[in-house]
């Protein structure tokens, strides 16, 4: 498995809007196990975003997905900056859960 | 929701032992939406924890289970100390889901 946590920095005022975009954009990509969005408690622009994946190349794949294209196009306007980044190899636990994929 | 990211670093060689304590402990914890382990990929020592729960309270009382004491009892000679830990706030996301309770 393939792990990220990061902390971005929102246009102030703006978190409320990106975290809308962002979890739009995450609703269903392949391979994604888990994928949470957490406002911080103590910076009010500040944002949480924690992921597990099945494999690095299945996180890099979603990147290129039209939905995740439109949630970037439209939520990096309202990205101030970035704070922490963590790449992990997660190895267990729970709520690792494959999406839904609507194949419709 | 109540999320808690934290870092932790094992006695030297003794990551694997804690994070088989961790996993253990963390099976049936009413509440808990998520409990993720993850290893630092850049420190030997050095894992992550990344939990969601429905409410601090929830989080609180899971201390108290006698699985979750016993972890906490074993694991706790294998931990060198403590590095990052950060309280949020999650607001949604995918993998989020209640535990299966065994209720036999």
């Amino acid at each position: 498995m393939y792990g990220l946590i990061g902390k971005m920095l929102a246009v102030p005022g703006q978190r409320k809007a990106l975290i809308t975009i962002l979890l739009e954009g995450a609703a269903e990509m392949p391979g994604c196990l888990s994928y949470v969005v957490a406002c911080d408690l103590t910076e009010a622009d500040a944002l949480w975003i924690t992921e597990v994946w099945e494999s690095e190349e299945h996180h890099r794949a979603s990147l290129a997905l039209p939905a995740v294209q439109a949630a970037i196009a439209r939520g990096r306007p309202l990205i101030a900056s970035f704070g922490e980044h963590v790449v992990t190899k997660p190895v267990g636990g729970h709520g690792l859960t494959p999406p839904a994929i609507d194949a419709s």
